[in-house]
């Protein structure tokens, strides 16, 4: 590990330098960032994603429980082909009215740029066509306040992600959200990749078993893990106390200004986002990712 | 880390003394060990699982992708009460002819103990009372087949369970999973830490971003990670190219001798859970995780 005084000023414009793909500049611009829904959409709703799109459709469960619905379906098509698609698309274009496909790729009638920030592009393009935009603008809402104490200008000791960045630097997180946020522990584990460059472990089903039992073995050896906390109920308080005598640190987040699971999971998730790039200038890589992953993308077309 | 000779060994039946919960005959009887449905239950079904049952509900989605259904809802709650499953059950005798709870806890009106083993007699008991005996055979079939060559009297080199220990000792797995087996990753994760006491990483949707994106900042830091390959289609294929060059070991499993998901998972799932009951022993821990969960199992009733 090289000396603390050897690692980039978060403070100094120059360590931004990194930032080759601008993503900083995409964060920043990222509340209200989204493509805007023209017309109606006949009624019922259903959601399926892939991809990029995956987290927004997971998240549109509990509002949309069906993936193909008699009214709009709406495909989030942000991965890559490999065949799937095709099937899908003439199966909704049987049972829905009208079938909308976001994403990148030749089927998308609504462009979605492959980016780590498209979760919220997708969520944010849906509840605007299915007549939630209230929901929409208070998840916009949350990831605005959000914003103002995580932008760059923003001094280490007062930006919680810069702070955060520096905690979980040589460390592997172990993320540990609430049941109410459902699949957080995932959305985290890939902007954390895409963006930080770094691994991290989201826990299966059955977490607080897994984290009793995972560690037994060697929790001495190997790297050191950070458990990091999102949200406060009987369970977390649990996996806490669990965690507390097993990993190397925990970090307990501040609960975002936001109400109702949707926007807070989303505030949570910028937040990490702002870290994950903090992190990423840290190790002196490219917070964006495109280059890494092009390589990919003509393999897989 | 301790020389080679040090560790125990797999071929010796002094080894075996380590296994206190006495899980390599709970592993050796489990094709057929499963509780038997008694009657007849009134469709169309519907399955919701909590804790060891999430798994088992995941899988039977296919078939029944209701969670609350008007003939019968099978509720597998192998999990802590932590009060969710009171709302479910007055909803689901709302909604539904004949609720029927399996697990452990005071509500189940069909006892399956905790155990790290307790998702397949979820799967079957449910297969069984639903008319899909036949499924249920080609799962029996599958597992009784890995059976013969995963048991402890098979001597190392032929034993492909006690082999892979030895690949994923000191090692931490990366679960490389077919899109065609839903959350075999996670169900690994699990299996892995109960009976193996070690962490693993399940990777998030998007899985080829996350591989190759996840490593780049240190890949050559911490605890060397193995790839473990299951199933083969085109998307593990280019994940195998991907991490052919990040992490320190690919194993890649033999196809099970079974047909279809349903089956082919499980049979990769129990070779999994043998080869982390000997990893365990190779840790010189009880592979049982009774003792360890039972204050886990006080603190959340």
């Amino acid at each position: 590990m090289e000396a603390m005084s050897a690692l980039p000023d978060l403070d100094n414009l120059e360590t931004y330098r990194a930032d080759k793909s601008r993503l900083g500049r995409a964060l920043e611009a990222l509340p209200g960032d989204f493509p805007r829904p023209e017309g109606a959409f006949p009624a019922p709703y259903g959601v399926i994603g892939f991809g990029e799109g995956w987290w927004a459709a997971e998240l549109l469960k509990g509002r949309f429980p069906d993936t193909l619905a008699p009214g709009t379906t709406f495909v989030l098509a942000g991965g890559y082909g490999l065949g799937r698609l095709t099937g899908l698309l003439s199966a909704a274009r049987e049972v829905s009215r009208r079938v909308v496909v976001l994403g990148f790729g030749p089927e998308a009638e609504v462009p979605v740029p492959s980016s780590p920030l498209a979760p919220y592009r997708y969520l944010r393009y849906v509840l605007e066509a299915t007549g939630e935009a209230e929901l929409g603008a208070a998840v916009d809402r949350a990831l605005s306040v959000e914003k103002e104490r995580l932008l760059p200008y923003q001094k280490s000791p007062e930006n919680p992600a810069k702070l955060l960045a520096w905690g979980l630097l040589e460390r592997v997180p172990l993320w540990v959200a609430a049941p109410r946020y459902p699949f957080l522990a995932q959305a985290l584990q890939q902007v954390f990749a895409r963006i930080g460059k770094s691994l991290s472990i989201a826990p299966p089903p059955g977490a607080l078993e897994f984290f009793i039992t995972a560690l037994e073995a060697r929790h001495e050896q190997g790297d050191p893990l950070v458990g990091v906390v999102l949200g406060e109920d009987e369970e977390t308080a649990l996996a806490r106390e669990v965690l507390a005598t097993r990993v190397d640190h925990l970090e307990e987040l501040d609960p975002p200004e936001a109400q109702g699971p949707i926007p807070e999971a989303l505030a949570y998730w910028y937040r990490l986002a702002w870290t994950a790039y903090y992190l990423a200038l840290l190790y002196r890589k490219d917070p964006g990712d495109h280059e890494v992953l092009a390589r990919l993308r003509e393999a897989a077309e």
